[in-house]
């Protein structure tokens, strides 16, 4: 009944992975990246992947669709429902729930894996050299020390990371 | 991008079980009865079972706890995840997650089974013959069609049903 902060909302080394970076680029900015379609599919996965079609509908119980295509023409259709979503702060996501809150038995949004996550996205607003930027967290939640364990081996945090560069290099070309 | 309703916001005859009934209590006592452990606890299980125990983090990604107690004395704690709050109108929780929505292997939290769902409740207000009462609808989703089935099978429309029927008792004699 109150908002103090609660052990489930502390990161677990042992069961998450966090990238967090400073970007300079604001908020608001970010967060079009990342909410509107037309411009996710420019930098969301790292080249030379890419991503032929994503679908947005942005409220919790939503889904978050996405198609990502290998080097060699093979494509990972995604869905994950969204949980939370507070504009330019904060968009939380899972692939443990379908569309509409739904259990889900079969996960089918990592591709070649059958890992489930939930993945909070956090913008906070922070001064930096070149003016207004964001400090920029990505925590990715697991079940279990295997699920966090081999999302690290398939490369979590430098595919965020290369992601997060694309996304930075396209809101700026953008601006 | 939209609020239109969707098609998994629609009720699936297969897979959900629906509890629907024009209650003659508000919305804003019947959310009460929902939210408030120190009143949950006395209408949540059908007798002679009861709840010794209810704890609530009554917040998107926040915990609700319950101890059920069989009339042979067996408890079963509880932990489900509350995904939407909208205060007097509509509150969604899931055992397919942990507080802070970290996805979840083991679900504890059906009695005897193993069962995974997502309870979606909504109160809308309407005009009853007493005043001003509540259309009650309970809508619990399934990942297939054996669960809906596993979980028809072990009454929930007779136990949720009953449960309304101790908890609208429960409003008017505290009021």
């Amino acid at each position: 009944m109150n908002m103090l902060t609660k052990p489930y909302d502390v990161v677990d080394p042992k069961l998450d992975l966090v990238l967090e970076r400073d970007v300079d680029v604001a908020p608001e900015l970010v967060w079009k990246a990342w909410t509107i379609p037309e411009h996710l599919v420019h930098w969301f996965t790292p080249a030379p992947w890419t991503t032929p079609f994503c679908e947005i509908d942005l409220r919790p119980g939503g889904a978050f669709t996405t198609v990502m295509r290998s080097p060699g023409g093979e494509e990972f259709p995604a869905t994950c429902c969204y949980l939370e979503v507070v504009p330019n702060r904060k968009l939380v996501w899972t692939n443990a729930l379908a569309p509409g809150y739904r259990p889900l038995d079969k996960v089918t949004s990592c591709p070649g894996t059958d890992l489930i996550y939930t993945a909070i996205l956090t913008l906070a607003p922070v001064a930096t050299p070149a003016g207004m930027g964001t400090r920029y967290t990505a925590r990715v939640l697991h079940k279990d020390e295997g699920g966090r364990q081999a999302m690290a081996e398939m490369g979590f945090l430098e595919g965020w990371g290369t992601a997060l560069d694309q996304l930075i290099a396209f809101v700026k070309k953008k601006s």
